[in-house]
């Protein structure tokens, strides 16, 4: 009998299991010595449990005990006893009872680690990097895997039970970079040329729709070689689905069983379905974002029908020159002092607003810069249009509508951070539907796809396609949760002649999409059914499940944000043999 | 409702629809037009069915019906009937019924395909790899597709019912080439550096050991960058499993329990356990081969203590050189024409045999080249020893027991598939344990891990170490099937001490162990548990269980023998722009 088979696992440790002898494996997380005896906190996966050394019960094997000290590894046995009434210690599972050890084999020593294995650790992120193996022991990060796995093996069962395959699809793959910058990798075979790592499995899995298999799903690594925020690695994980033959309709509340499935079955969570819906229109006109966070109200007002004839000249300006005039009302909020107004003129000039006026309805009447510009109707009108009652503040911003949208919706998440608006444990979940398919970029000064260039136009603004591209509404959908984006997709498009189109639009000559996209193209040719589908940030969600705000702590082994990997030292100097083999040098840059 | 949602896949479609009225979906096999009727054969991925065109259902659709060709793609509202007493098609699984079509919609049309997607195709590999897309349709592609999905199912199912956590490791990892090449990835943010793809993830999982993730499992894409030979490609997928606190002992039943599983729920094949097991040196003794093909016998025979004193130079003086005489009895093959015998010999010759000897035991009599050199007394030893009868030949070779081994393992084989002895459905698993921990590169001059350098030598042979490191067993173990390597493990080291010690056997400084491995032995410091694991090819496991012998049939874009995607591409040339970014340039090769 091997001690792994024997092995009683910490969590298993109740007063069921009192009299019992059993054999537990682990880490020592604390040694105490009192009245003779040493106290040792076992740890493992599972969770922790006390221990007690007697020299009574280990006899020689107590001198062992003594040397036991912090991350030790140890197989234990000993006996199950309850702890006495008043020592039952209720933050610990296995708090009504200790285990009384009766021998003991230290598995393996440990040097002192350079930080305490806790969950509530104070030590730079450098460190937890570079020792990630210690770091990893920490019960908060176990159980981050913990989830993580759970979510994934539910992915994969739900797809499953759908009739979805699960299929790979290439790692060293051609590079075409059309959004994010490829991760390359020099060919031996064929000197000069290079593969790409995926930034994703976009093409393939259309192709395999092309190669009728109908449903196709993948947890998947994918790849992009940019500047990385607090939320974005340099690889990443991707659920990646794909289906034939379907429409808007039949992805949608799909995902939506697979949310409310996830959430329930990882954090308790119940999630209500249907999910609302909101057009990129609507999301953008009521909450300046196409990822709007419903959990709070506090929504955007239009009044530029109200202020157009103003004497107002910001505001009629704006209106004149087809831009909006919108506002917030801030519940409450009329005791904010000026210095903190200023601090938010200050924040949504961030978002390119030349200004932000405001209107406060204190005790004593209203307060605003602005007032003087507006008859007693006008105002009159503005205040019953936007609600405002005594006690509050309304902001305006006005501007292009872009501009406006971007400002107060980003100054709306300000203020209901700083007023404590949102409750936590609300999970709001919605689509947003009918993306522009495509946006105007002035610096490239060409088209760009707002999801991606194998999206499909709504069916009713095909014919907008060569007069008006800007206002072709795509079959595109994003997931958002609480003011994230979770996820996204589109009906793709299946037809050689309207991809050629798009192509197109987006600034390739025939001769680049043929030489980049060729094989799509032709595929195309031979009997493409429609198809559709979706892709989820895995990492994204596993934060949001576990409370994380910081992306590399629901990945293994993450890489800094000058994508390092402190603990391998990765990237590294290699061998002149290697780079030889690959027909490449390096080039010193000044 | 959309087509898709309404849905019945031709697989559902048996007498018991019959008078329904349902929505087909997908593709067009084939068209015959017979007695003013069009009848199609239309496929889906769950298989076939007829589908019946007539004026009279049709209406005015039928002209439609009349542009059908193969490989279009249609939605199809039609009645299901059964056919006639005498129409039955025993070769469909719906063969019983056909469908009347009552309306028609073209989804999308195809041009005639490069060749006709039918599972026999004679059509050349490129041709199938260009057009991947087309060749993914044919059923027998569809099924393997089919089946991979499944099998990953169940291992994802079987490791998370024991507890296991997949967990994904990085794949920009460090460059530390011990065995194969590596693919490199150059650094945009740190000139000059270099990520490598991971070979295999085998330093990772044991750093989630050092973490306490205690089971740890993932599905796997590595990397080598060697020349391809028929079953290999630069990117393939492993299942990696790695456990805390086991012995041999815990993990081999685990993974017969798992091949048990697979091969009853995919192909319904019944595995018996457990698994015989055989050390290398038994597996060499017998069968001269690491991985032994058992469905047949005919194993190998040592008569070095009958020949060492005999007259035939050729075997005594391999007796006296410390090498092997040993030899096969194959049965019923004494007319073999003499030619083959020859053919034989330079059979042997590629695995280094100076020369095959043999003795035939015809009806005639014994004919052999080498009879003259033995007694009496010694031929009936000999013939005694190796069971030969009347009808046999005896095959011998004579040198070092590595080449003795390889030459007759292989002929054992070859004579085994030319004479039929193979029975073709039995499915003969092994255990091959005891491994040598190390081997000498006569190439290199030093030795190098059988496995690699993380395996743990055998406690018994520890002290044998420094003093005799070519006589060092590891606690190593193969899994065989029908003579090939389905995948391998160990228990590896844990103290830095013993890892130590074994890069230094392998001929790296202690400078270079650090500089690669650093941070695994300064982990080993940190109270490193006992762990070991295995990793199964996947892509060779569907092989086995499709019967394919191009591992390029079991991937859904697989690479060619010279490392390129046909159909995407794949190397290419990139710009300019992109190599000065990641400060590299190529360099002309002569």
């Amino acid at each position: 009998m091997t001690i792994f088979s024997e092995r009683v696992e910490n969590e298993k440790l109740g007063l069921e299991k009192v009299g019992e002898v059993v054999r537990l494996l682990g880490w020592v997380q604390r040694r105490r010595d009192h009245g003779g005896l040493i106290f040792v906190d076992l740890r493992d996966r599972s969770g922790m449990v006390q221990v007690v050394f007697g020299p009574e019960n280990m006899g020689e094997g107590f001198t062992l005990a003594e040397s036991l000290r912090s991350e030790f590894v140890v197989s234990i046995l000993g006996r199950v006893i309850a702890r006495p009434q008043g020592m039952v210690n209720v933050n610990l599972a296995s708090g009504g009872i200790e285990v009384i050890a009766e021998s003991l084999e230290i598995l393996n020593g440990s040097k002192n680690p350079p930080y305490y294995i806790v969950d509530q650790v104070d030590v730079d992120e450098t460190v937890r990097l570079k020792y990630r193996y210690l770091d990893l022991r920490r019960p908060e990060m176990q159980n981050v895997f913990k989830i993580r796995h759970r979510v994934t093996q539910i992915m994969r069962n739900f797809f499953d039970s759908q009739g979805f395959y699960e299929i790979e699809t290439p790692m060293l793959t051609k590079s075409s970079p059309e959004g994010a910058r490829d991760y390359l990798v020099p060919s031996r075979v064929r000197p000069g040329e290079f593969y790409a790592l995926p930034q994703s499995p976009q093409i393939y899995k259309q192709l395999l729709m092309v190669g009728g298999m109908e449903k196709y799903f993948q947890i998947v690594r994918c790849f992009r070689d940019e500047d990385l925020r607090a939320d974005r690695q340099p690889e990443f994980t991707q659920l990646d689905v794909e289906m034939s033959f379907v429409e808007v309709e039949d992805i949608l509340p799909m995902m939506e069983r697979l949310m409310v499935q996830i959430f329930s079955e990882t954090i308790g969570k119940k999630v209500e379905m249907p999910f609302p819906r909101l057009t990129y229109k609507e999301a953008m006109d009521r909450f300046g974002s196409d990822k709007p966070d419903t959990r709070f109200g506090m929504e955007l007002i239009d009044v530029g029908d109200l202020v157009g004839k103003t004497g107002f000249k910001v505001f009629a300006n704006a209106v004149a020159n087809g831009g909006s005039v919108k506002c917030i009302c801030a519940k409450g909020c009329s005791s904010l002092p000026r210095r903190e107004i200023d601090e938010l003129g200050k924040f949504v000039s961030t978002y390119r607003a030349k200004g932000l006026a405001w209107i406060v309805l204190g005790e004593e009447g209203i307060k605003s810069p602005i007032a003087k510009f507006f008859t007693e109707l006008e105002m009159s009108a503005l205040l019953e249009r936007t609600r405002a009652e005594t006690g509050d503040i309304v902001f305006f911003v006005a501007d292009t509508y872009s501009i406006v949208s971007d400002a107060l919706g980003h100054l709306r998440l300000e203020l209901a951070k700083r007023l404590g608006l949102i409750p936590e444990d609300a999970m709001n979940f919605l689509w947003v539907t009918e993306f522009p398919l495509l946006e105007y970029d002035e610096e490239q000064q060409r088209h760009i796809a707002i999801h991606h260039p194998f999206t499909a136009p709504m069916d009713e603004d095909l014919p907008l396609l060569e007069s008006e591209p800007l206002s072709v509404r795509a079959k595109a959908y994003d997931m958002v949760l609480n003011g994230t984006e979770l996820g996204g997709g589109s009906i793709r498009i299946h037809k050689r002649g309207i991809q050629e189109k798009l192509f197109n639009l987006l600034g390739l000559s025939q001769e680049e999409a043929v030489d980049k996209f060729g094989y799509l193209l032709e595929a195309f040719e031979y009997g493409t059914p429609p198809h559709g589908g979706v892709a989820f940030g895995v990492d994204r969600m596993i934060m949001l499940l576990t409370g994380k705000d910081n992306i590399r702590d629901v990945i293994a082994f993450p890489k800094t944000q000058s994508a390092s990997d402190l603990m391998a030292q990765a990237p590294s100097v290699v061998a002149d043999k290697q780079l030889q083999e690959l027909h490449i040098k390096t080039v010193k840059t000044v």
